[in-house]
């Protein structure tokens, strides 16, 4: 079982493709990298988007896993000329891509045992870093890899998924993070000197506001978020002792 | 009707919320301004999402909008103690922040309108950073604004829409940036060495291949994207006479 951190590890993801950012694809990946770290204790503190440009990936990613416990990034290591991820994690790691036998070994037996031949395109997703680990996970015979404190997964979501939940559990889990949510039918105007009042006793927590609107109308998310169960569930009785004084009727979750 | 530049122009987006990064929230904004940026000729270069705060926030802004020409945020600009964007731009200016005259006298005049008290929260939706113009929309009277080269912009995504049908036409546009897809129900390795070899003969054009699937099975989507509509029209014609000429049918769109 992996130790558990006094203080919560900080994580950064780097999502790499031109097709996020021309708008032709939504992104998919965040919420369930971001759900699996909440979970785990694991802070996600910052996501960058960036072009398939070398120069781009590099500075990106040597900027996030020095700031950052853990780097995760998605997308650009198929078998295709567009994709640039591995050679541009070597570089930013200073280290050369090398084909691992291992892997490439996987690879080829996968291909043939399908049917289709082990092409070079193919055996191309075998190549990794000097000195990587692989990530493999039943939905793909084409690994992830893992090196340093970086971890490279595919942008697949199906595959990216399956990559998480291969390598989160393994990672040193911080104080589990948790929430607890009211929600309210009124703008969220009408409850903001309360929520400020509430968030000044209660330093340790965050506390949010996320104003939403249905066919109903507008309501409020009032959330209350930390690592400690017992103040969060002190500061939710206050702020729910608070609206009811002011007869606003609230759900909580 | 704004210049048209001859090279794109380059824009930045940076999301500010804790929502996001816990996996509360999912984004919804990024594809709606990619969109429009794409339309209009302006090229996404980098997205970053950050947490609600101030330092993460002010460094962000002032590294994406010494990068790029535009730089546009969403988030934090709402009545409550969570809401600290304008402060953070102000900060990242060099600037103070002030109640802007007009913005607070139509924010009263909405609330007593609509038989609401002009509390002090709500008021507090009309500071800006000195010297900013307004961004206003017709989804709310609560104002977004600009300063330098920067946009803010509201997070609730109908306001957060509203603002960039406002503010993107505006701007000066670049050469339009179209695409066009050919759709082949093969996996990716299959199409890697036609469309290296077309990219090559079109070294202008940005090729991608983004594998997909489906309830059929695996499909890929080789897109050709650039400025230049005739040079696109002949990679297609190219590219599509190879994937023929391999008897693998496509679908363009």
């Amino acid at each position: 079982m992996p130790e558990q951190a006094k203080v919560s590890p900080r994580a950064a993801f780097l999502i790499i493709g031109n097709e996020v950012l021309s708008g032709r694809t939504r992104d998919c990946n965040l919420p369930v990298l971001a759900t699996a770290l909440s979970q785990h204790g694991i802070r996600l503190a910052e996501v960058r988007v960036v072009r398939d440009d070398q120069a781009q990936i590099v500075a990106a990613v040597n900027e996030l896993r020095a700031n950052h416990t853990h780097l995760f990034t998605s997308g650009g290591i198929g078998p295709t000329h567009d994709d640039i991820t591995t050679a541009a994690i070597a570089k930013a790691v200073g280290v050369v891509v090398y084909r691992h036998p291992k892997a490439e070994a996987e690879l080829a037996q996968h291909y043939v045992a399908s049917g289709r031949a082990a092409t070079e395109s193919r055996l191309r997703m075998a190549n990794v870093p000097q000195g990587a680990e692989l990530v493999r996970c039943e939905a793909t015979p084409a690994p992830g890899f893992n090196i340093a404190n970086i971890y490279v997964f595919a942008g697949v979501p199906k595959i990216f998924a399956a990559m998480v939940a291969c390598v989160i559990p393994q990672l040193p889990a911080g104080p589990a993070y948790v929430s607890r949510t009211l929600t309210v039918r009124v703008g969220e105007s009408e409850v903001a000197t309360d929520l400020a009042q509430v968030q000044e006793q209660y330093p340790t927590l965050e506390l949010g506001s996320y104003p939403q609107q249905d066919e109903q109308g507008y309501f409020v998310e009032l959330v209350i978020a930390g690592a400690d169960v017992s103040q969060i569930d002190a500061a939710r009785t206050e702020l729910g002792a608070r609206l009811k004084k002011r007869n606003l009727d609230f759900a909580v979750s």
